[in-house]
């Protein structure tokens, strides 16, 4: 019956266009000799979260070392002759996704500012919403920003503080900062770790023989056999020293507020997140989607990797066989970079490809963890259908994104997004399966454990993907007229 | 009682070499417009076969062009300029693991002669068992060897025939080898595929408008949308041509006896092997193991990713339940090349972690597809006890590995076997388990529908490396001490 | 008889340490649709003055655009790719020789800074004597610097000027610096050359259909066909915009004092700098040698090739023939550049060798510009010494060199200079030559046609290195403890 | 007046092909435990014969070694890595000029081939012209070529011999040869040099403390401090073992006749071939042709640097002064490799500049090697009268090339070569000098001392390209209609 166009051609990029990217992984470690090595493979660990470049800057007691290269953490970082340069027992690092253009090394944190007296590296995860608006001010009051990254405004606030101790300058920069952000930093004697007043980017305190470490998530603790001791809270600063840690609120204490698409995809299915184990959450989703969505059907199929868990849920929900039905090319990936107008055409293909003898003849739920442009799920529903399902159910573990993220989430802007530009039946009818169904916004605070669904009046997560409910001002959005009255510089090579 | 010393210090090599690796993959095509690209893609779909070099010979009516390179398919083959070098509507193509030294671009395939009046592009998968025997005969006759590889002899053989048709050339050269093979070989007007008598490797004929295809496995016709025609039978040569097609049977007909372990390991689970889905062996060969080794278990974890089929069927037979309790790092793999030391002692858990949710305080059962070494093993057993489980069983869906294969996969010696070292309990206790249970070499033949088990008259399956049962004369094995008089060529650059 | 003890073993760095260095070129243009290629030609003329990296930065009339990169420029700058990013009719470049530590790209100028409502790109050859005393102020009041360059600190004043138009920020920032500077700096609507007030670096000024042209050496404007239009004065700034051209002289006006070292050694024969030829001064520094010291001998050759002019000059004077007796290998230079240690042993013949049949039982002389370390000078003076030489006497173009350089010249500390260690007699004795002579300090004066020789109250240039006469403060140096009272970031990769 | 249409635009092929490229450079010895690395050097005195690829073949007294690159000799010979995979006491080296296409690693040099019981790797300066007719006979008899390499043919004759000595199998091979070889060759016990009947190219003997050494010229002997202890005549197979040396004339033994083209253009100045030292011969020449051609003007620039010796000739002969009147740019070479359209116009001034000073409004003498296709001297002639010469008398210290060569030489096809396209006033016209003078046939024989000049019934020197008298026959270009009768591979990557 009815389904895609099989005719429809899309390119590359519509393809590529179809996930949701993190911009950043953060960690440090204070005091244990082996720092750098340690920050490698907690990078390694949180690789997920970025795999455009990664940095790292260790303090030896006299000087500050930076090592910042593109690619793989793996790539750079496994090397002696790198690993050598990165001499010292402090260390922060991070691993990066880039959102825009071509990958420039001075956007590649940690940033450095050698400061009189001193010297501070940071690493962000998240995104200010008024970073644009204060790098004017600051490029007004004649400061020079070393990178277009939108980071480095935290630095600058903290170089030009008044302040004399470096944490107040810290604390005065960070206070004037909107958004969501998870700040390591490294001083000459201190290691800081921040998060901002609603806590939407994740950042935990672990221990690894009594040093202090800050990851963005636990799986970064377990590499390096470190304990988890609590996360961070919203609108925390804790600064650890040699000789202890101390914590402040410079912005009050308020309820947090979670950002929902850590659970949904970005963390990974091993780390713990305020919490509550991000693969049962996972499989409570596909719980939840089966009780909300019940189909008949004789096999449960995940859209792999990310659709694994949510899909367990729904099988072992459902009773009905969880299969997989679909096989991933392990060796794509970073392969295939310029691939031939032959290559192109093929698509989906090079990543995907059915497994037929659980396919032919069945009806078929595919379960995937999130529907974004919707070019992918397009080419997986014809795959399956081409390899002989009677029916493709396609069944998303979460609500239908309709808003674009301004807090380091990559999404596609807004008319990109399939459920901005259809209703449900438009959807269904664009991917081409039988029946679509999400999970509620509703479903999802139900399956964290909330009966009574999201509070609308103090929602529990940060949701505005599928709500419009952003936490924070939008300020450099509704200035965006601007933003651009000074050229800026284009650098490739 | 039960555990492993924990202060066990494995070296990298250890862990590297606890897997069996198969040697190649090959891909043929004769009449398509799009010939190389296509074999690109086919080579792509069967990387998991060979992952150090791989080639591609197409002939354009008028030349023979060879693009030969180091690394993966899509690094080099999917590049404009190497493309377009490739012109013609013939073409074969090969994907290679070195199972020796450095890697040398002239060992890599297709392995390429020019003829009287004509040339021939050959590729193999498999070994020859009297190579070496062949190799010194020819040497001593004038003959000049290109590679270190054994594949070569064919391509001598065939140089050396004085038939004059050269399919003839082809056929007397193949019945002097010995051993396992699939060749796929191309000339000036033909495309021919041969099998070895007992059809050891694999090898299929596909179709794609009209244009026959040979290839070592099924997901490579998939890949490109091409039709499956039939296996080629053990012991034919299939030759085709623009008109059509014959078939030769030069060694006679015999019952096929395909190795056991592209079942086992070595083959997509997509694809389709001698008429059976290899994902549906691996999942009756769980569902036999639950039935062999019921245990009482909390949960069922898959080592990733191999084992997954078999846990799935075992989880099916058992009904407790699958769960992902071991999270794999997509991005090892070709990263951490040169690991510092201090990386390296942290060995499995940059490819590996615990999901401490579906562990801890659970009684486990770990299921692997086979067992080489033991030293993956035992540090998955260390991981998961670290993580909290109450038990740990170690289940293997294939019997105790005790001989060495010659045919094509890449085994360590003997002496390095585990199950050539020990007895079941040794094993165990080697590894730390609770209990370690492998599937019995009846179960194997029981699961893929043999009700008797194995015939041990004429078994079905070639399937020494369980039985020490070769079904071919090792003659190079037993004459070493002649193999080394002439002193060879060592390049490494 | 005398002469070094042939067994000295010289280390790479003993050999690599005995040259100068230039630390910069630099060029500009306004006004060209080819700016960007044009530069990279001028850059590449200019490339005798820095081999480590080059860059360039263009205004397309709505971005600054900037590729810099390690090597040489037509290395990169000679590629499509590269270029086509360099859009735009005004262009910047620079190339240069990095004096410590690992090249790194942060330091590689143009250097940006975006200003409020603007940019500037700067490019500066020379060194100034306060830049870290200006760079600690400017960090104790808030500035972040980018790189660990000190031509950092011009920009960084720009940028903290409170005055409004762009060339009287720029003005304030140059009057604030010491040493010596030939600066060209590039704005969204104006092209700025400049030079401190004793114009002891070089710098051009030429035009291309009308497009005005900055450059260090009228060189780089031959190998484009532009027009020389005269030098920028010392103390000099010189505003080009489309509309045309103005001049400054923000420091007063006072006599110049050019460095002697560009006519002894630095710039390219074929320049014209300060209205002489450079080739036809170095052969007057031969021929003033030759009368300064006549020697009985049968050949004069070359050091090659910086040697060559002067020993014409020798030659033509005394009567002797000159001959190249000397033949440098032209493919060393970047190459062997992790040599074996049995090739280090073997040292200069790398670069150099004897022409036998010219030196054979001579009387030779042999012609250098300049003597730094003498380890260079003792290697070639042992191998003409074995290639049958009866009698060497090495003659050097200019006076002694006893002390350090701090205005752009890499020359080695003073305790390294041979000059400054032994008297004559020490430093025939230590080359092994029959004698060794060089020119007086006033002989280099008569040669430029003073025929009083230097005047001691207005020398008519710098000439510290041989006079310890130093125009300007040396405030850096002075204050040299005061330097590392913050710690700085060292970056490698 | 006359002079060049100076709007002509040449390609940069017009320009790259204006030159000659010897093919090779080889180098043996036997017996030093350096042996690899004396090899390194002896090919880096050898670069000039050959920069685009190098390889060594050591024997260690168990296997032999291989080692093939790309590039210089000191890009990858100077690699701790590479140098130590070349152990043993025995080593061959060659560099290559590669003719055709693109270079592919297979085509490298030294060769190898296993023989029964042994091996030998061989290193060939020359070129055979009767490769392709015994090549096509070898595969009749089922050889298998592992390159395109012409000296690949003297490897399968020593490989199908069916003589027992290795020395035999050698000679046996050789004697079937036709045109230009000089030969170096290794085996387990002995290190071989032959040459031609005619000594068309040149290799000499030395002696480092008593381990013999084969090379291509003096200078590769001078750079490691060997002794020269004799030319190996024209059709001598020299055979060092440890303990000796013997000599065999298989041809018979007529006069030598070596190519004149190693004194005009090909050694290094400071090589002795044949007892002449070339720098003596090339200012011979110069002399002769300012005996030959006297000119009144007032300055005699060379033309960068392979003019340098005849122009100091002429010059000394005639009186008239000798300047570096071009300066060439050493940082061009192997840069500029993609040259934009823009640089690509420029031409030939990225290479060479006028020095004005010694130009403008003087009558100029151009003394150059030799004239081949006649577009650099052209882009030359032009670049002089810009700079205000106010003559330009073009001079050649070799006769008109009306001949392409066959033994080694790259020379363009006829139809390129200016000298066979136009008679003297019409070479004059296209290059667009005053006058053009070249140096007569008779008049090389005469500088050569031979006072009667040129012997024409037994030539004392092979000199094709000017008289088209070739010493051999050459069977291939006869019957090029065969060559093609069988298809090739085309290899790129």
């Amino acid at each position: 019956m009815n389904g895609a166009d099989t005719s429809v051609v899309l390119s590359q990029e519509d393809l590529d266009g179809d996930t949701l990217h993190e911009e950043c992984g953060v960690f440090g470690i204070l005091g244990h000799e082996d720092a750098a090595a340690l920050t490698a493979l907690g990078l390694h660990a949180l690789q997920h979260r970025g795999q455009e470049a990664a940095g790292i800057v260790t303090y030896d007691g006299d000087q500050f070392r930076s090592e910042r290269h593109l690619g793989l953490v793996g790539d750079s970082f496994s090397k002696p002759e790198i690993m050598e340069q990165l001499s010292g027992s402090y260390a922060v690092g991070h691993v990066r996704y880039s959102t825009t253009g071509a990958p420039v090394i001075r956007n590649v944190q940690p940033l450095f500012a050698e400061l009189d007296g001193g010297g501070i590296a940071v690493c962000h995860n998240g995104n200010f919403t008024n970073a644009m608006k204060l790098r004017r001010q600051l490029i007004k009051d004649g400061a020079i920003c070393q990178s277009t990254s939108d980071s480095e405004v935290v630095l600058q606030l903290v170089a030009r503080s008044r302040k004399t101790k470096i944490v107040d300058r810290f604390i005065e920069a960070i206070t004037q900062m909107e958004g969501a952000f998870s700040l390591v930093a490294l001083t000459r004697k201190k290691l800081i770790g921040a998060r901002d007043p609603y806590g939407i980017r994740p950042l935990v305190l672990g221990d690894l023989n009594g040093a202090p470490i800050f990851a963005s998530e636990t799986c970064a603790l377990d590499i390096i056999g470190a304990k988890f001791i609590r996360e961070v809270e919203n609108g925390e600063v804790v600064v650890c020293t040699p000789g202890g840690m101390e914590s402040y609120f410079p912005f009050g204490q308020r309820p947090a507020r979670p950002c929902i698409f850590e659970y949904i995809y970005f963390s990974r299915p091993d780390s713990i997140v305020s919490g509550r184990s991000v693969y049962d959450v996972r499989k409570a989703f596909g719980r939840q989607l089966a009780k909300e969505n019940p189909i008949e059907a004789d096999v449960i199929v995940p859209v792999p990797d990310s659709g694994v868990p949510a899909a367990l849920g729904y099988s072992q929900e459902s009773g009905i066989p969880f299969e997989l039905g679909i096989i991933r090319n392990h060796y794509v990936g970073r392969t295939f970079i310029e691939p031939t107008q032959q290559i192109r055409t093929l698509g989906v293909k090079l990543k995907h490809s059915a497994n037929q003898s659980q396919i032919k003849g069945k009806r078929v739920v595919l379960v995937d963890d999130s529907l974004v442009r919707g070019t992918t799920s397009l080419k997986i529903v014809q795959m399956i259908r081409e390899a002989g399902a009677s029916e493709v159910h396609f069944c998303l573990a979460s609500p239908p994104i309709k808003y674009s993220d301004y807090y380091g989430i990559d999404t596609p802007v807004r008319e990109k997004l399939l459920a901005a530009k259809y209703d449900l039946a438009g959807m269904r009818n664009y991917i081409g399966a039988d029946t679509l169904s999400f999970l509620s916004v509703d479903g999802i605070y139900k399956a964290m454990g909330y009966e009574e669904g999201r509070n609308n009046e103090a929602p529990q997560f940060t949701d505005h993907c599928f709500t419009g409910d952003y936490p924070t001002p939008l300020t450099d959005l509704i200035n965006d007229d601007d933003n651009r009255t000074t050229p800026r510089l284009v650098e490739v090579g």
